[in-house]
């Protein structure tokens, strides 16, 4: 195996208004501090950092509006990420974008669709994120990034001030989940009358997580040609392994079920936008926020090709003794 | 998925007798306190509580009768817990009994027997619980019940006190255990001999936890017909996941198999009484005994249809803007 | 199942100069504490404890020579321990190692050769320890050992002084790998050009552990006739597993996965040699050298027979009532 090298363009999402808990807008600086940027460029990556993303709303008292909370600022950051990740997916980098919660995804993915309107999503959490602001029971905008972006489910969304510019550019054929295992009603309800191609952790269980990825790909993109978008919510991973996170649900991958899941995006050679949504260096204990930020390193990693079985670089042979 | 509403009828079994170390008598009470009821009425079933079985032996002093431990103390035990599974499941409910050691199964199984002669039994335990009085080294009864239960047997068991009113209900090919780890000889022996369905762990970890169950469903039901007993030791999950418990085992099921397990036993439509054995809150931490009871009602609530994929109600539909 | 009585003969290793953290050569005394005889012979086998090797090197301080560390103190002790593997061989026993560190392999390997040219190596670990000493980055031995068995790398191997009387044994398609994680680019360079059988943890993740060890006996042995050496490290458990160990690495075997593949070794009744590397009781809490030793205790009784499923002794039967 030839190593690879990548170029990549990350900046950060310092950003919680899509929830109510303060401590994913530190999620990136947890990441960068936990040594993200070292670890990429030792292995031999090209890594361009923008920086973080100027989304300090910390004042912003706007509060529940209607059906959602926070949506103008909400709105507001998602116009933001999507400029962001445009220039970045132009600029021939792949894109990786550090959270902040999950609502950042509307951004991330809208802003890919600019440059990239042959999208696939494969989304890796807990929760599906697709409750329309009329189907969340709590109005928290990192529950409903997908119901905006959905053409089937334009009908069923109400305005929201805040989000005049999306569109949606997805249909529900370009999505797969892989991890879920608290899922609402209607995200239930959503996701079996459109057919969106959706592995609980009971299918995880199943099938094995080789015949899920398999399965997922060829979902989303059987010819295996389209721009891959990885929506990667930390809580995807049981809590014993990502415990500093919002929302944590018992019964989660595991880590190599994720290291799995990362290395056959990078196989695919299309990997162009992740996500990294939902560390939250707030909460739990000093070690706690280690082996979150420890795991969600060693998933980007391998979302690069660095593969468990090794590699070496090209025009490599065995030193002869002298 | 349609969500399906329970009718469940449960009662305690505050029960140590049938082993040596006091606790097992505080599981129905710290099933209760961890939330147990709160968590299946908030999903929508219908529970009805017959409180717990009066069994407070604390002052019988019977010990050791020839072969076993407290035998007419158990025995005492097994015809009023025979006697309200029966009650529990002539009402239509699916009966939920809360141990207590495991040699509470004598009398669910049997109780059962009275009500459903047609019944399987899944037994999910790191033990096979199936020593003789005269196989068991310890004379502890939770190691024997269904050696009382199986009809192959009856020549090699001696008559015990208090078990006068027992008679063999169960055959060999009615009975699939999943997850044994810690199996003594004579045990191993009488599996092999009279042919009952065994799934060690190494059989989990060789075909995986989806083939165990489809081929432990079918071993003992070919048809799909009959009711199902589902008799759920906690120590059948890792010590990490059930540590308050008195025989852990090195290398148990993990959380995710246990919730598998559980979701197809619901998925048949057949379960029709569980026993849920050997949490012992004077064991471990209080953390210990919170993970135990955690993990333990996480198992319970996937026995009755909350699959992880997510359900909505009969009739859902999206709401719309108005 | 019949059960089975292994004949072993057991000998300490006590040595860490094949890397730089001292502790390893405590690694067979903490094993001998934890009670490995006592539960060897607990359950039946006939146990021979040859002692420990005398190699208390901790006065020499030879340190680096050109390009390894502690090159004539490691080739000392692999001297004596070839020739005690030899002997233990010789006598018809299966032969258990109890490093210190991996360099041990190097005599345990060369010691069985003298005795059975014809032996395969099933090597369980994080890491390939196939470095030759001119691809290694740190020049520590215990990452070389292989390089100095395999026929086909003679020619890339500079003369190191103490290994004059190493000659190589093995050829590439002798050898198959489980657990990698962690592989340098000389090793994965020479583990693809010269066709080594290995299953890195992305291979256990795809496959299975069963597929994995079918196929890596398959390929090692194709007729089923070979006497096996089986090298295990510590480290190719998950760190959570075996704490206690020099260079852990994320994502490692389950304890489960490490007995499924003692015990097919066991079923195969060719195992001659078995390695115990990198116990380092001097690292991690007194919890992690607990850890460590039990699980690595019960992995080495799995190994021989100690079935999870149970097993009875030859012409058993169920006692019958007086
Ligand atoms: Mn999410
Ligand atoms: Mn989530
Ligand atoms: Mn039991
Ligand atoms: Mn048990
Ligand atoms: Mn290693
Ligand atoms: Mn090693």
């Amino acid at each position: 195996t030839d190593d690879k090298v990548a170029k990549i363009g990350l900046f950060g999402v310092p950003f919680s208004k899509g929830q109510q808990r303060d401590g994913t807008e530190k999620g990136p600086g947890a990441l960068r501090k936990g040594g993200l940027l070292k670890t990429l460029t030792s292995i031999g990556h090209d890594v361009l950092d923008y920086g973080d993303l100027p989304l300090d709303f910390s004042d912003d008292k706007e509060g529940q509006t209607g059906v959602a909370k926070n949506p103008k600022t909400v709105g507001h950051a998602s116009k933001m990420i999507a400029d962001k990740v445009s220039e970045v997916v132009k600029s021939g980098r792949t894109c990786l974008a550090l959270g902040g919660d999950h609502s950042m995804a509307i951004g991330t993915i809208y802003g890919q669709h600019q440059v990239q309107p042959d999208q696939v999503v494969l989304w890796i959490d807990a929760h599906a994120d697709i409750n329309t602001p009329l189907t969340s029971g709590s109005g928290n905008m990192h529950g409903m990034p997908l119901s905006f972006l959905v053409k089937e489910l334009d009908p069923y969304l109400p305005k929201i001030p805040g989000f005049e510019f999306v569109k949606p550019c997805l249909t529900a054929k370009d999505i797969a989940y892989i991890g879920l295992r608290d899922v609402d009603p209607g995200e239930r309800y959503i996701i079996e009358k459109l057919g969106i191609t959706a592995f609980s952790m009971q299918e995880v269980d199943k099938y094995g997580i080789n015949e899920v990825m398999t399965r997922a790909l060829k979902a989303i993109d059987p010819e295996g040609k389209r721009p891959i978008h990885l929506s990667f919510d930390v809580d995807s991973l049981d809590p014993s392994l990502a415990p500093s996170t919002g929302t944590p649900v018992l019964g989660g991958l595991s880590l190599r079920e994720g290291l799995y899941i990362a290395e056959e995006v990078a196989d695919t050679g299309r990997l162009s936008v992740i996500d990294v949504a939902e560390v939250n260096p707030s909460l739990g204990s000093e070690q706690d926020v280690e082996t979150t930020v420890r795991n969600t390193i060693e998933f980007i990693t391998k979302c690069f090709g660095n593969r468990r079985q090794g590699a070496y670089p090209p025009g490599y042979h065995i030193p002869l003794p002298t």
